[in-house]
């Protein structure tokens, strides 16, 4: 495995039983594997390599990639959860269901103050800003993408970072900024605007405008 | 005036001719009479009492309120100039306009690193976000409103909101999360397919969608 640059390796005391701080040193591990080579070059057996631990251990706790970096992160959800919800059903039900899995996930009791330091934090710092962009890419819009896809379709990419942009926005003004529209508005008002917008995106590709009146 | 909590009363020399730190001298009570006071509620008749100088001076070297609130900020630019832009042309170019004005604002050569920092502040820090929010509130937001507000709409503010977290998503995944997508389409592809989510919101209201396929 290559080296983990900047973190001095851990103190080799060979394969440890499963014990209480177990998992704590699975995490603490996984951060350095994280941070020293990214969210995609990473897996679950280098992880465990450098916890000296089984890589069973690691399954056992976390199941997979995306919950062992929900948990580094401090996210308070791992969307794979929302991510299933929104691809199971209609195709023309895509936007409508993923504005509301944002708004459920974002407006659960006591979870709106984490969401809001992750993406503060996203917005900070350069090494968070890339692991969770691109955690955000494998895990939640490259598997929409992946599963509305035309081989065809060039534009997928484009649209589906648009359609991101949307969400992000909107929990910048609404849960960071305060921006009081937004802040006040329902949620099943904000879902019936943002469900079309969405859809176009993600599903109808929209065909663009005339370009009109400029 | 009321006082300017939290911070010292700046030595009292009576009012000063005009030289060479005045600019300087007025930002830095500009500085203390935003944080104390929000935008919205600073005078530049208040600003100059607290840099005793004259209120002629503050409008000779700065214009209005928000020229100097982008230079207390920092900001690259003051967005009046830009939103003059918008707002002359016909009702069905709008979103058209929007979109070409913000990536002309946030590409402009040596510029983005401004404008990131300054989304990262208003990320980051409650004070700089809540002077931000109120300013785009008033001078971005409040005057696309104003413009095209049918009095008996009471969704436009809403809409709005939508319209600036669209945008805001934009900048946030563009320029600060470098979401390759977002960063590698040509600026002409993502005009073409903003364009006509802006105008949506901003101008034609959009009739929220059949609740279809949840």
């Amino acid at each position: 495995m290559p080296g983990v640059d900047g973190h001095p390796p851990r103190p080799r005391r060979g394969r440890r039983p499963a014990g209480a701080d177990t998992r704590g040193t699975i995490v603490d591990a996984a951060r350095d594997v994280f941070a020293a080579q990214g969210y995609d070059a990473t897996s679950l057996r280098a992880v465990a390599r450098h916890a000296h631990v089984d890589p069973a251990l690691v399954h056992h706790y976390f199941g997979g990639k995306s919950a062992l970096f929900a948990e580094v992160m401090r996210l308070p959800l791992d969307p794979r959860a929302t991510v299933d919800q929104v691809l199971d059903g209609p195709p023309e039900g895509v936007g409508r269901r993923l504005a509301q899995g944002f708004f459920e996930a974002w407006d659960e009791p006591g979870r709106t103050p984490q969401m809001i330091a992750v993406l503060r934090a996203a917005a900070s710092h350069d090494a968070a800003a890339a692991m969770l962009r691109d955690f955000l890419a494998a895990e939640v819009f490259g598997r929409v993408a992946a599963h509305y896809s035309d081989p065809g379709d060039a534009t997928l990419p484009t649209r589906v970072g648009l359609a991101a942009a949307q969400m992000v926005g909107v929990a910048m003004l609404r849960y960071v900024l305060g921006h009081q529209p937004l802040v006040e508005a329902p949620v099943a008002d904000l879902v019936d605007r943002l469900a079309p917008v969405l859809q176009g995106y993600l599903v109808d590709g929209v065909a663009p405008g005339p370009r009109a009146g400029v």
